[in-house]
């Protein structure tokens, strides 16, 4: 932390902001300049409450100077994770494709499907079982019914599995059917169901919050890292802005920072990012070419009468052609796909 | 729903729409301008996806007509909810003030301030015994011994309880101690706990989410009051935006849009809407002059050691001063605190 | 500046960094702590680009210290600025109360409205004669016509005039006219027009860019203010945001926090921010309960048929009602209007 | 535009309603529902204000049904504009890069990066004469002298030139030197110089503004359009978030959008985007996979003593590496570069 204190603070104010420093544990380095003191305060707790010192008589500003996440961090990690679950890797050099419906509605639409994300080479079946939805009237799932399709659906066609997790009581039940745990952007903040991803082992994927900075984001990250639980990996998804021609704003930026900042896997979902079918291909083939170590695609091939989000949904068709112009960007900037 | 279609629409393309809407169960109504035409569709149940419309072709743009919320909807409830707890009304003409510090953290402090609170002639004590943190490492709550202490101090001094749930499994046991459940901001849409607080028998106080659209939180409310949990108010927080000076930009306009579109009580908390002391009151006097129901204040009387929050609690004596503002203007607007 | 080094910079990167801030003028002080070591670096004209250290190898984050405006700052101008305009103040105890039609219309509009600003002992009448308006099809006002009529309505009622300027040559033109110039939200980075307006010898109120922090519009008056005009102050009328209900986001919190780091008047516009009449009157009393130096509010006497903005001007009648209300707030504050 | 009443809507304020729009010269279509009456009214220029008919007795929605430009429509224009400058098109197939210093500082310099800009094979030159700086204190440009240089240093190297022009007084001068105009994100809605360059009879590239959105931009693109020059492009920069690890948000969803509502060419500006080097060319290589008609890209071959915006200028050689990149990527989706 260092400490910017006011022009012409007191000496009796610098003696009670260094008292206090040193109350809360921490080792001083103090800098006299002709207009303004700075004191270095080092060695406490990433998150101590830098606000208990902005509100000091004579102090000017405040800066936290490390960052709040440690597991997370590549300054204490500096390989990228490689997250491998049977022959799959997430976060190598080869792009891991996700794919499949938003709700798993009936056997014969997702063994459809299945086969047809396996057609495009995609290695990982999406598909949702519990769902989070906006209004109480709306569908909500098959829940443990549309668990068991979608396992079967994907063993048939030697995929793996990734499905959303809502809430601490549904894990174990979850756990019996998927491979990975999807965290959904409304619960990135949802501290309790976090720690408990801690303690499963299994990848977790965290969608990032409509609201969440890239570090609140890592903070996330962090809460199931520091349960024991290595394998995160993050998936961006569009933030809110103004904008609202499109769902949401995606922030595809997101993908170096995160490889900059962090050691963990980032993904992309452009289906949820626009909400908009004809926005999916040019933005997943931007996400592409962004870096991203993989993408999450909506798709349907009823989408009219799909029970959820039928309209960002690609026909299959459109996903096999997508999935083709992807592995030549892919190939542009030396990865695989 | 009401359907503009493009320009150039052909006769084809206007009978497949109509057969579209008809076998999603609409009424039709058509209506042929020089220039464009257009549908209005009516009688389906308000989370119809009108993407589903959207993407037909020839359609230009589609516009819900019908409030996804019903019980949470001014037009079918044109009086206003006053929730009565014992004594207390919120809703009424009288503003509710609710104030405590943010988290429980020992019986002394609790019960000083649980005193200083009844001083005021404030009638609700707030204080967190499981606390939601940005950071895994940060502390978390006193847990039930928090719950404990909580209840003590306010039977003592004549207060009713609100305290916030985070999780589905803690309801029973929160249950024994508090008067109001809060659900906090990162939970507004934890649609699970929503449901679950839809079946309780004591109000429910629902933050507004960062991110969240006034329309989100009435949704939010709207899966309490079909659980039939009818007990509902809100408070405003505080949403993000650019503007990072303050902890959070408050968004005083959602009082009067909520109160036009809605029956609920909404009440203001500047504590974490700021995150800044010398905010508070400001812009609780703001509040009061905006037309709120209540304010919920956090305050401590040693806040640089607080263990969460203390920057932006009030100290006991700025608060009673506060609220010998806050009372004279809401004189001013014809109401009593 | 303060530079935070990365835990394992190598001591060539160190002297490096030195070398470089040495280089921009830079006076240093370093301190190397167990894991870290903070450079601090003082001395530079404030709107260092502080991105050139952040590039440079080893350094990890890197603060401005400083804050880029001066003759803004209440650092260095520790008392409140009150304008005098004849025998108005603005900034003073008094709320100064700006009110008037978004555009000048015609003779007997101005004229009539005019009476009814001076009737509710508002000093400062408004009128827009130059339009900006976002379609090139909209009314784009009256002109110098316009402005002749103003000031002609404004003297009959003993009354000051505030009007736009978009242009740096209409300067001449409104300045025969106009006893303060409005600096539009749109045109708060107009810095061509900003300069000139630092060489007038009127106030200058200038608005709040939709997009702007609070530091980007302090700057803009630093613009004004380095270019010898003193007489400057503020108007907040909303911010951009996600929440579309309203036009804009009214950041009522903006005038504490204007007040804590400048000595200049800030009043408010809840016409502007809000773009709807039955919101103006709560968020009005708000922004006086807030702390407002002084309130601009459009008035009309037939919105349904004003040239622009109709449906956000509040009724004479209303504004006389609502002028009442203020007058109560004021005084639960201990200030008049 | 699309009236819906209020469920309770009287027969009076339905004739009322339909009065009034029909005093405003639309023509009406009537629809009544079980539940709801709905009113269609076409007919009227695009700009109206629906506000107008929003605060009548009894009406509960209004929607506009038209957008509000024309001239930049694609509905009325399907096939895509084509900028041609001499030799270089801007809108075709081929993607069109821009690249330059942020400000030209001496001749050296705009002589050394003018080379280096050739030699990667772009056409077109930028480089700033008249900055917009946020602080008054800033490096302000070389004026006319940069001009010239600017043109020379194109002229040796067979580029075109593009640079920013502030204000109207301006336009005379700028016009001698440059190829293209740059209007800058901040004067995006400055429209009285907007006005001013639809006189020009050369083309005009609009930066989109911090907080506009799409449409807001393409009226601004309508006011030039309007004026007569029909020779308009946009670019996307970034647009502001609560995100403030970027300088701004790049939003490149915009570039498909823009593609399907307008016929004018979109490019992207991946540096004021993101405002570090780092991230540029990822940026680049996304915003090209998105379907970006050209690139602006900053360079600098001495970022460090930079007088602006050094921070986010590439290095010549890595300017030309992604060069190289970019072709691959261009190739991949069927265009050239």
């Amino acid at each position: 932390m260092v400490i910017i204190l006011e022009k012409n603070a007191s000496q009796e104010q610098v003696n009670n902001i260094i008292k206090h420093l040193e109350d809360y544990g921490f080792q001083i380095h103090q800098s006299t300049g002709v207009e303004r003191t700075i004191i270095g305060a080092i060695g406490v707790k990433p998150d101590f409450d830098t606000r208990k010192v902005r509100i000091l008589e004579g102090v000017a500003e405040v800066y936290r100077i490390t960052t709040p996440y440690k597991l997370a961090n590549r300054s204490f990690h500096a390989e990228n994770t490689i997250i491998k679950i049977k022959d799959v890797e997430i976060g190598g050099n080869k792009i891991a494709m996700i794919a499949g419906p938003c709700s798993v509605e009936n056997e014969d639409q997702i063994f459809r499907l299945a086969k047809s994300v396996a057609k495009s080479g995609a290695r990982i079946l999406r598909g949702g079982a519990f769902k989070p939805r906006t209004s109480p009237y709306s569908f909500q799932g098959l829940g443990e019914e549309g668990l068991k399709l979608l396992r079967s659906a994907a063993d048939e066609n030697n995929l793996l599995v990734i499905t959303e997790v809502m809430q601490i009581d549904h894990i174990e039940l979850i756990d019996k059917y998927t491979d990975i745990f999807q965290l959904g952007a409304r619960n990135m903040q949802n501290f309790s169901l976090l720690k408990e991803l801690g303690k499963v082992d299994k990848p977790v994927m965290i969608k990032r919050g409509q609201a969440a900075t890239i570090e609140e984001w890592l903070m996330s990250a962090e809460y199931v890292l520091s349960g024991g639980n290595k394998n995160v990996f993050l998936c961006e998804r569009g933030i809110r802005t103004f904008e609202n021609y499109t769902r949401n704003t995606f922030d595809l930026s997101a993908i170096p920072v995160v490889h900059k900042k962090s050691h963990l896997p980032i993904i992309a979902d452009p289906s949820h990012a626009t909400g908009l079918r004809d926005q999916v291909p040019p933005m997943a083939r931007a996400a592409v070419a962004a870096g991203a170590d993989g993408l999450m695609i909506e798709i349907h091939d009823d989408p009219e009468n799909a029970l959820s989000d039928g309209p960002q949904a690609l026909l299959p068709d459109s996903f096999q052609k997508l999935t083709e112009e992807l592995r030549l960007i892919a190939k542009a900037i030396g990865r695989e796909l």
